[in-house]
């Protein structure tokens, strides 16, 4: 039994825990400052939601409260459906994509049977192979980090892919989604498409070609309701149906009734959901020139947030930099990215900010400009 | 592998579904009904949550839902935490109990270690443990549908324990669940009281003494905010500390922003809390003495409902005589309780709408008056 220190150094035995996370090191969130900090580590947009998301919620804080939600979902998901060109039994609900993910490793994934995702991706997924007892192996992303289709296409139990990639920003063509398709018929492909909204190329049109096709989507980035946790899987009804299985071996009621009224009136009010979009794109690839020309090596980012290294300073001592400055960042500690940082997109003004300390911390503590 | 339907009629094998769910039988909430019913079957409070509540929720309905929640909840777990004299480090959250009994059952409960629970109670226990693969096995209620509290004390790997029970209504007082604890030394002994502020007795007081009590909670019920999902367990800080395994293993972030501070402001409004839980316990005694006196058996309840039953009149035509009357109460089709409903105490008026239905149905359908 492993031993872990409680707040006054007494050792606590593991006694009362379960066999299945005796051993398991769990997912680290970004960490959520209580200090004003300039935040670009999280992936959250800039921008507020939808006048129309604040004003929905507000009218159904009410006495209703008192009364569960309705399980379905059945309104938010004939909305997303209707937007999507979907049927309702096509759209399964989450409290936010991670919980969705966790309910479709459970669904589709066994234990005794590998799947395969990149080596370098959200490592939320290894985390979930772990608890769930689903064994795994890992791609290596190619020399420019993109996702090598063919290594991907060996008839696998399971593909979990980030498109675009996390934390590259890199999108996978849709062409080439289908070619894994067609290259695992026995096994569901799990698109994650947490940042697709900000320029990557959707896999929602091949779902009525391919019955092991899910993809996941989240209300946290693309319509800024990081807070409301509202994510949803598009697919063939017979993979919704096992995650309706799952959800209601799990929590019946995963989405409170202020996250489904947010949620619609997220999914209808199109024209602001799409102009903020623009807007975050448009800063995105305007920081990229701009750090690109400070020496910084970018990649192609169709996400909400820019993947960079620099050759002559090291990511983590320029993670501690910024911070220092008042800017937290998200640097990963592992293998091939350990010279990067991922930057989210902020408002123009926080990228100015980004941009400028950046720039003064290389000339001042690296003389690299 | 099994075959089911879909709309059109084909069969859908469940070629692309884990192996854990094949063979899965899922909870079945009650049900959440499109038009205008008396609704006395999920046990929801009849009562609105606290205004300052539905203050709180709207202050917080703003630019900030954005941004991600605090995935550790501080606030509100120091709030819980403050009312029951515990430490914040004894506070978990949870979206609704349901999500923490789930978690409880990964973290404490091992494949291999049968766990005991009553044969009649809350039946969520046993798809837990048919999802989550850990054997258990039921002890039998006592004729009184009491919980037989020596055939407890065995030195299980885990006892689960509603109280008050589910859908019995019956308290176990705490120096029972004290006795419980003595004769299981070695595993979690898991209260699920999301009915006791109605009456019931709370095992909060043991906390203290015993590392292997967790106790869960929900303001579901006696806060009036089953609409807004927000459990909590209390328990040793090893215990919290699994909790919190499992769950960044699984969504980092299950209460939003406005489940929160919700929550929050429910705690602290504790004046509102006991006028509405003394409200529904003085509502539940007087329908009881008047359903005595049309005949029917009632268990003593401390929760908010009532477990009835009449030898003149099945239940099972009961329950369809009252949907017919535009009354939704529960039925469980199971053995030893199929001639019992579940009647959620409603408001005065609404019970007594209830007690007249119920009073005409016996007269004009059993002669039974």
């Amino acid at each position: 039994m492993a031993g872990t220190l409680d707040a006054k150094g007494a050792i606590l035995i593991k006694q009362f825990w379960s066999s299945r996370i005796q051993n398991l090191t769990p997912y680290v969130p970004g960490e959520q400052p209580k200090s004003k900090l300039i935040k670009l580590n999280t992936n959250e947009n800039p921008y507020p939601p939808s006048p129309k998301v604040l004003e929905a919620i507000r009218a159904a804080t009410n006495q209703d409260l008192r009364m569960y939600p309705d399980p379905d979902g059945s309104r938010l998901r004939e909305t997303i459906g209707g937007y999507y060109g979907l049927s309702t039994d096509q759209v399964f609900l989450g409290n936010g994509s991670d919980e969705i993910l966790a309910f479709c490793f459970q669904a589709f994934f066994s234990p005794g049977e590998p799947i395969v995702f990149p080596d370098i991706t959200y490592t939320f997924y290894q985390v979930y192979c772990q608890f769930f007892d689903i064994p795994y192996r890992t791609i290596p992303l190619d020399h420019y980090l993109s996702v090598p289709v063919q290594a991907f296409c060996g008839d696998f139990k399971g593909v979990v892919l980030a498109n675009p990639n996390a934390p590259t920003g890199k999108a996978i063509p849709v062409c080439k989604i289908r070619m894994i398709l067609e290259g695992n018929p026995n096994g569901v492909v799990l698109v994650d498409e947490a940042y697709v909204d900000f320029g990557g190329d959707s896999a929602v049109s091949l779902i009525d070609s391919y019955p092991n096709l899910i993809v996941v989507k989240t209300m946290s980035k693309s319509r800024s309701l990081a807070g409301l946790r509202v994510g949803y899987a598009l697919g063939h009804p017979n993979l919704i149906e096992a995650l309706n299985y799952v959800k209601n071996s799990f929590n019946s009621y995963t989405l409170d009734r202020l996250a489904l009224v947010g949620g619609e009136a997220a999914i209808r009010d199109d024209a602001y959901f799409r102009a903020m979009v623009a807007k975050v794109s448009l800063i995105r690839n305007r920081t990229a020139v701009r750090l690109k020309k400070l020496g910084f090596c970018v990649t192609e980012s169709t996400a909400n947030f820019l993947f960079i290294s620099h050759d002559k300073a090291p990511a983590r001592e320029l993670f501690t930099f910024l911070r220092e400055c008042g800017i937290l960042v998200r640097y990963f500690d592992k293998p091939r990215i350990d010279n990067h940082l991922r930057v989210t997109v902020g408002t123009e003004e926080e990228m100015d900010t980004f941009c400028t300390v950046v720039q003064k911390i290389l000339e001042e503590q690296y003389h690299a400009i």
